[in-house]
C-alpha cells in the first residue's frame, strides 16, 4: 500500500522564508504566520492520511459505475467527501459573502496538492467545482451567485466544465451545442459534451454544470459562444431543489487513469440553462476557469509525482539490492539497499529537485494571483506568461517524474500492487486536459510572448537580470547559481529573439520550436526558483536560524539542479534554431 | 480500432539496400532475396492484420485468467496461436535439425517485429519460447535437444525464464530457489519465482521452464548457481506426456500493461527438473537467453512506438483543428487537420525519425548475430557492446514515442477506446525486463565500455571516424550528416574518456553517468545508422533506381534527427561531466 506525507516543512519554508508572506500587504495574508499555517497543513495532512490516501488504490480498482443513469463513486468515497466538507476544506479560499473562509490562494493550493497526492481522481471532484465556483463569482449576477455560490463553497452541490465535444475539443469554434433563447430569459440546451470530469456522481445534491454552446446571432467560431449554468437539478425560488433538468450521463468513459474520478458524457436535451457572464462572450468567462484550473493542473503534476517519489525513496531505502562500488554500505545485510547506486540516487535527485522546484514555482504562481487579485497588474501581467509554462512543463516532467519512481520498483513498479503504475497513470492526464500542452506551447510563443510588445518576457529577463546582478558577487551563489542561471537566461532570450526575427517572416518558424521554448521556459523558471531557494537557505545557515540539514539539502539540491537539469536548455536552443525547415519537410502523405 | 500496417518497404530497404545483405556469404543469406523477404514479410502481415491486431484490445481488456490452478488466456488467443504454428512462424530460424527452417536471425526480427507491433502480449509467448529454445540449443545435451527442442521450435511446448524471486531481481546472487541432487541424476526444486512471462496458459500443450537454482557445492552468490529444465509435464521415455510436475501458479500478477500476457508465481515444490549446462554455471547460460532477449527487447521498444505512431498519423490527417498559420489548406472544412500544425509535425517526426532508426540499429544487430553465430569475433564483440545501448536506450525512447503518438490524440488518447493508452501501458515494461534500463546502463558503463582494455569501444569509433573520413567530402552528406555526426561522436570520447580517467579513482563519477552515457550512445549509434541509410538513399536518388518519393523522405527524416536529435549528445555529456558530487552529495536520510 503506498503511503503519502505531506511536505510541511517544504510549504512552511517557501510561504515564510522565501516568499516572505508576512512582509506583503494582501489580503488574508496577516492572519497567515507560522501557527496557522502549520495548523492547517497538519489538518489537512490528516485527512489526506486518514482518508485520502486509503481510498486511492480503492477508486482505481472499482472506479465509477452507472447503473440507470446513476452514477456511483468507488466506497469510501462519499464518507471521505463528507469529512471534506465537515471540514471546511472546500471553502477555504472562498468569499466570505458564501460561506468561504477568505483563506488566500497560496495557503489553499498547499492544501490542494496534499489532497491531489493522497488521492488525485478524488480531489477533483472539489477543484472542479472550485473552477465553476470562480466563474460564477466572477462572471454571474448577484441572484446567480447567491443561488449557487453558497451551496458550491460548501461542496453541497459540486460543479462542472463543459467544453469538449466529440469532434472538437481544441478548436472549440467548431462546437455544436445548441442554446434557444426562452421567453423567460432561460435557454434550451440541445448537444452532447464528452470527458466530462466529475460530471455526475452520488457526492453531492446537486451538481451545476457551466456549459458552452452557441445561442443565436453570435457569429462563426468562437465569436457565437456562451456559457451557460446547467444545473442538474433544477433550483426553487426557495433555493430548494426542484425538478432533474434534462441533462444526463449518456456513458462513462473507460481511461487510463483517474478512474475514480466519474468522466463522462453529458447529454443535454433541451436541458434549462441560463446564460453567466454576456451573450456571445462565452470563451472570456470560461477562460476565468481555465487560468486558475491551469495551475491547478501544473500542481498536479509534481503533486503526484511527489507521491510516486516518496514511495521510490522508502523502496530505494528497503530493497536490497548489490554494494555499493566504493564499498559495502550494509554489512549485516545480504545486499546494500538500492539507494547506494549511483543511478538510482540520479532518479531519486532528478525527481526531488524538480518536485521542490516546480512546488516552489507554484506556490509563487499562487502568490501572484493572490497579487494579481488584489489589483497588482504586474503580478497579473507575470501569472499570465508563466501560467502556460507552469502547466505545460510540470505536468510533462511530473509524468516523467513518476515514470522514474515507477522504474526505481524493478518489476514491482509494473505490477499494479505497489501502485506505482497508478501514479503514472493518474500523472498523464494532466498533460492532456486543460489545454493540452501542445496548445499551452502555442499559447506561450503566439500569445503570450509577443502580448504587449513583449512586455511580459522583458519583464521577465528584467527580472533575472536583476536578480543575476544582486548576487553575482555572492561567492555562495556566483559558481553555482548566478552563472548557469545567467547561460541558461541567454538561451531562453536568444530562442524568444529568434522568433521575434522568423515568426514575422514564417510563423512556422516559431510554432516549430514551442514545445522546446515552453520547456526551455521552463528550465529558466525553476532555475531562479531554485537561486532563490537557496539564497534563502544560505541567508538562514549564515544567520545560525537551525535547522541546518534542511537547508543543506536544499542547496546540494538546488545544485544539482542548475548542474544536471539547466543543461537541457542549450538542446533546447539548438532544436528552436533549426527552424521549421526540417519539421515540415515532408508533404502529409509522406507519413 | 487501432490498425497497424508492416513497413515491409522499410524492412527490405534496410536488408537489401543498407545492410546489402546479398554481398553477404553468410549462412542462409543467399536464399533471402527479394522476393522471398517480400513474400515472408506480407504472409506476416496478413497473420498480424488478419488475427493479431483485432486481439490486441482484447487481450488487454479480458487479461488472463487463473481457475482451479489453470490459466486460460483472452478468446481468440489459441487460434491465434495456432495459425501461428500452422503457418510455420514459430520455427522460422530455428535449426532445420530439429524442423526449423534455418532462416537467418535478420529476416526473422523482422517477422517478430511485425508480431509485436500488432500483439506485445501474445508475441510474447512465442518470443519467450525461442530464447528457452537458444539456451538448449546452446547448452544442452544431445538427448536434451532431441527431447524438448522439436516441440519448442513447433511451440506444441512453449518455454520460459525463471530468474526473479520475491527478495531478488537484478541481484540474483541472493536467490532462494534450492535444487536437490537425485540418486538418478535428476534434481528436485523448491521455491518461488515471479514475474513469470507465459509462466502458464492453455496455448500448449507443455510448458518448459528453465529455472535458475542453487545446487549444493556451488559457494555464495551468483557463483552457486545453476540452470535447470523443469517441464510442467514429465516427458516419458517415447516422448509423451507423462505425470505432472510439481511447479504450479500460485497468481496472475495484476499488470499495467501486456494483460493478454499471463505473468505468473510459479511456486516449485519439489519439482523435478534436469541441469543445463554446467553445474554452478548457471548465469552463464541463462545469459545465453538474455542476450539474444535484449536484442528482442529493444526491438519490442519500437515496435510497439510505430504502432502508436501510425495510428497517431492516421489521426492527425483526419481530426480536423485549427488552421495552418501559412494559409488554409482545407478550405472545403470547417477547419484544417493536425498535421498542418508544426507542434503535431515536430511529434510526428520525432516518432517517425526515433522508430525507423531504432529498426534499422536491431536490424543491424541481428545482422551482427548472424555473423557472430557464423563465428565473426568483430562481429560478437560489436554486438556484445550495442546490446545495453540498443535494449537501454529503444526501449526508453519507444516508450516515450508511444507517450507522443497518445499526445496527438488529446483527451480521446487518455481514454482506453482508441488503444493509445494500451500502447503507452504496454511499451512501458520494455524498460523493464530483461535487465531493467539502469542495469543495462551499468552493464555499458562497468562491464562493456572496459571489456578487453576498450577494445570494443574503440573500435565503435575507429568505425564512425573511418565512415566521417571516407563520406566527409560528399556534398550531399558533409554539413547535414557528417558534421552532426563528428560532434555527437566527439562527445561520446569525451564522456568515455572522463569515465575511464575519473572511473579509477572514484567509480561513482562514472557509475552517476552511466545513464546519460547510454543515451549518449544511442544517439551517436543512430546517428551513424541514420548517414549510412541517407547515404544509401542519396545513393539510390543518384542512380535514378525510381521510388523517389521513399528515398527523399528518408533523407528529410535523416536529416531531422540529425538536427533535432543529436544536439541531446551536448547535454548528456554534461550531466556526465558533473560527475557524481551533485548526485551523491546527499546522505540517504535527507531523501
Amino acid at each position: 500500500m503506498p503511503t503519502y506525507s505531506a511536505p510541511i516543512r517544504d510549504f512552511q519554508f517557501l510561504m515564510h522564508d522565501v516568499l516572505k508572506l508576512q512582509n506583503q500587504n494582501l489580503p488574508g495574508y496577516a492572519d497567515l504566520d507560522r501557527e496557522f499555517t502549520a495548523a492547517v497543513l497538519e489538518a489537512a495532512d490528516k485527512l489526506a492520511s486518514d482518508m485520502l490516501v486509503p481510498l486511492n488504490k480503492v477508486g482505481d480498482e472499482q472506479g465509477c459505475t452507472l447503473k440507470d443513469g446513476v452514477v456511483h463513486t468507488p466506497d469510501g468515497f462519499k464518507e471521505a467527501f463528507d469529512a471534506m466538507k465537515a471540514g471546511g476544506w472546500t471553502a477555504l479560499d472562498a468569499d466570505p459573502e458564501y460561506g468561504g473562509q477568505g483563506i488566500p490562494y497560496l495557503l489553499a493550493i498547499a492544501t490542494n496538492e496534499i489532497f491531489t497526492a493522497a488521492n488525485m481522481a478524488f480531489s477533483m471532484y472539489q477543484g472542479l467545482t472550485h473552477g465553476a465556483y470562480s466563474a460564477i463569482h466572477t462572471h454571474g449576477t448577484p441572484e446567480q451567485k447567491k443561488t449557487y455560490l453558497p451551496k458550491m463553497v460548501s461542496c453541497d452541490w459540486t460543479g462542472t466544465m463543459n467544453l469538449t465535444e466529440p469532434h472538437c475539443g481544441t478548436d472549440l469554434g467548431l462546437l455544436r451545442t445548441r442554446a434557444e433563447p426562452q421567453d423567460d430569459g432561460s435557454y434550451l440546451l440541445t448537444g452532447q459534451k464528452i470527458f466530462i470530469s466529475s460530471g455526475d456522481h452520488d457526492l453531492a445534491e446537486n451538481v451545476i454544470h457551466l456549459v458552452l454552446a452557441k445561442a443565436p446571432g453570435g457569429g462563426e467560431g468562437t465569436k457565437g459562444i456562451s456559457l451557460f449554468i446547467v444545473p442538474k437539478f433544477l433550483v426553487n425560488e426557495d433555493g430548494s431543489l426542484g425538478e432533474r433538468n434534462a441533462v444526463s450521463v449518456g456513458s462513462l468513459e473507460e481511461k487510463m487513469g483517474i478512474h475514480g474520478n466519474a468522466t463522462c458524457v453529458m447529454n443535454y436535451d433541451g436541458a434549462r440553462g441560463w446564460l453567466l457572464g454576456d451573450l456571445h462572450k462565452g470563451m472570456r468567462a470560461m477562460f476565468t476557469m481555465m487560468n486558475e484550473a491551469r495551475l491547478g493542473v501544473a500542481m498536479q503534476g509534481y503533486a503526484c509525482a511527489d507521491a510516486a517519489y516518496q514511495n521510490a525513496v522508502i523502496y530505494a531505502k528497503d530493497r536490497l539490492q548489490g554494494r555499493a562500488a566504493t564499498g559495502v554500505v550494509n554489512p549485516a545485510g545480504a545486499a546494500d539497499p538500492l539507494i547506494v547506486h549511483p543511478d538510482i540516487r540520479r532518479s531519486l535527485m532528478d525527481q526531488k529537485a524538480f518536485i521542490e522546484g516546480g512546488r516552489a514555482l507554484v506556490m509563487w504562481g499562487a502568490h501572484l494571483m493572490d497579487r494579481s487579485h488584489a489589483g497588482d497588474e504586474d503580478a497579473d501581467g507575470l501569472i499570465s506568461l508563466l501560467t502556460p509554462v507552469a502547466k505545460g512543463f510540470l505536468t510533462d516532467k511530473g509524468f516523467e517524474s513518476t515514470v522514474m519512481a515507477q522504474q526505481v520498483f524493478g518489476g514491482h513498479g509494473y505490477i499494479e500492487e505497489h501502485g506505482m503504475s497508478q501514479y503514472v497513470r493518474d500523472a498523464r492526464i494532466a498533460m492532456i486536459y486543460e489545454g493540452a500542452n501542445g496548445v499551452q506551447a502555442l499559447d506561450l510563443v503566439a500569445r503570450k510572448l509577443p502580448q504587449d510588445g513583449g512586455r511580459q518576457m522583458m519583464a521577465f529577463f528584467e527580472r533575472i537580470k536583476a536578480f543575476c546582478k544582486k548576487h553575482g558577487d555572492n561567492d555562495a551563489m556566483a559558481e553555482d547559481f548566478i552563472a548557469p542561471l545567467k547561460a541558461a537566461s541567454k538561451d531562453l532570450q536568444t530562442a524568444a529573439m529568434y522568433f521575434m526575427e522568423r515568426g514575422m517572416k514564417n510563423p512556422n518558424d516559431a510554432l516549430a520550436g514551442s514545445h522546446d521554448f515552453l520547456h526551455l521556459f521552463g528550465h529558466v523558471t525553476l532555475g531562479y526558483i531554485w537561486s532563490r531557494i537557496c539564497l534563502t537557505a544560505h541567508h538562514a545557515l549564515e544567520n545560525g536560524t537551525g535547522d541546518t540539514e534542511f537547508y543543506q539539502t536544499k542547496l546540494a539540491t538546488g545544485r544539482y539542479y542548475m548542474s544536471r537539469a539547466l543543461p537541457m536548455t542549450a538542446t533546447h536552443l539548438a532544436r528552436i534554431q533549426s527552424g521549421s525547415r526540417h519539421v515540415m519537410a515532408l508533404p502529409a502523405d509522406a507519413f
